[in-house]
């Protein structure tokens, strides 16, 4: 069974900056801003480097992952999603290749990833929990 | 001497929405989307009622406060921010009319808080560290 309901699909397919929430050696939180896409139900993300996102995803893999939908400031609810996900990091021939697809996405459908192509890292993140995709009622929990 | 640049400041006070990170009792990360706004050199939320985030806080001050700009899809580089602070959380009176102030931010110049007035709270964030406000090279650390 699925956490990946048609709104949810439809929200990161839009292509919204995604913002991932690690666990630092300390116990603090670590956010970076990353792009995302999918793959069948899970969610993925490429990276070239050997982050410390990545090394804080391989000592904990408990994530969250938020993102937005563009502001409305006709409604008081913008869509958005706060996705808690267990996480996974491998090295990876394909990070490039997702990162050039989403750039064609998260940028203009005819453009390339800048950067050059080599071997990277993909993430993955089996979702587990999914809040406050749909209306938003500030302050309603 | 205070981490709020120029630049900053303007992401802050054009309302973007804002993803707090708190850390749970279990060390799992909790995060939620909020509105921010700011008191001097101080980031400051409004709450009605003692949310989970707030419990978090009281337990562990160590949180993250990130926002993007509306995204612009001719750039690579859509500003974002990401704000390591310390937060406190106090009951206010002034909560409501902090969510008031912010309404006429998030919504429309002529909003008012939907919600009925009444004591809450106040959450500070004391910043200690800002990341990628600026130009935005996709995965450049």
């Amino acid at each position: 069974m699925s956490n990946l309901s048609p709104e949810l699909r439809a929200l990161i397919e839009s292509g919204p900056l995604a913002h991932l929430t690690t666990i630092n050696r300390d116990g603090s939180p670590q956010v970076t801003v990353i792009w995302i896409g999918l793959d069948g139900d899970e969610i993925v993300s490429g990276h070239m480097h050997h982050h410390h996102k990545l090394r804080n995803i391989e000592r904990d893999p408990r994530v969250v992952l938020s993102f937005d939908a563009p502001h409305d400031r006709d409604a008081v609810r913008s869509p958005y999603a706060v996705v808690r996900a267990h996480a996974t990091a491998e090295p990876s021939e394909q990070a490039w290749d997702l990162l050039d697809r989403l750039a064609r996405v998260y940028m203009r459908p005819d453009s390339v990833f800048p950067a050059p192509k080599a071997p990277g890292y993909i993430a993955r993140y089996r979702i587990e929990r999914v809040s406050g995709v749909g209306p938003w009622v500030p302050e309603s929990r």
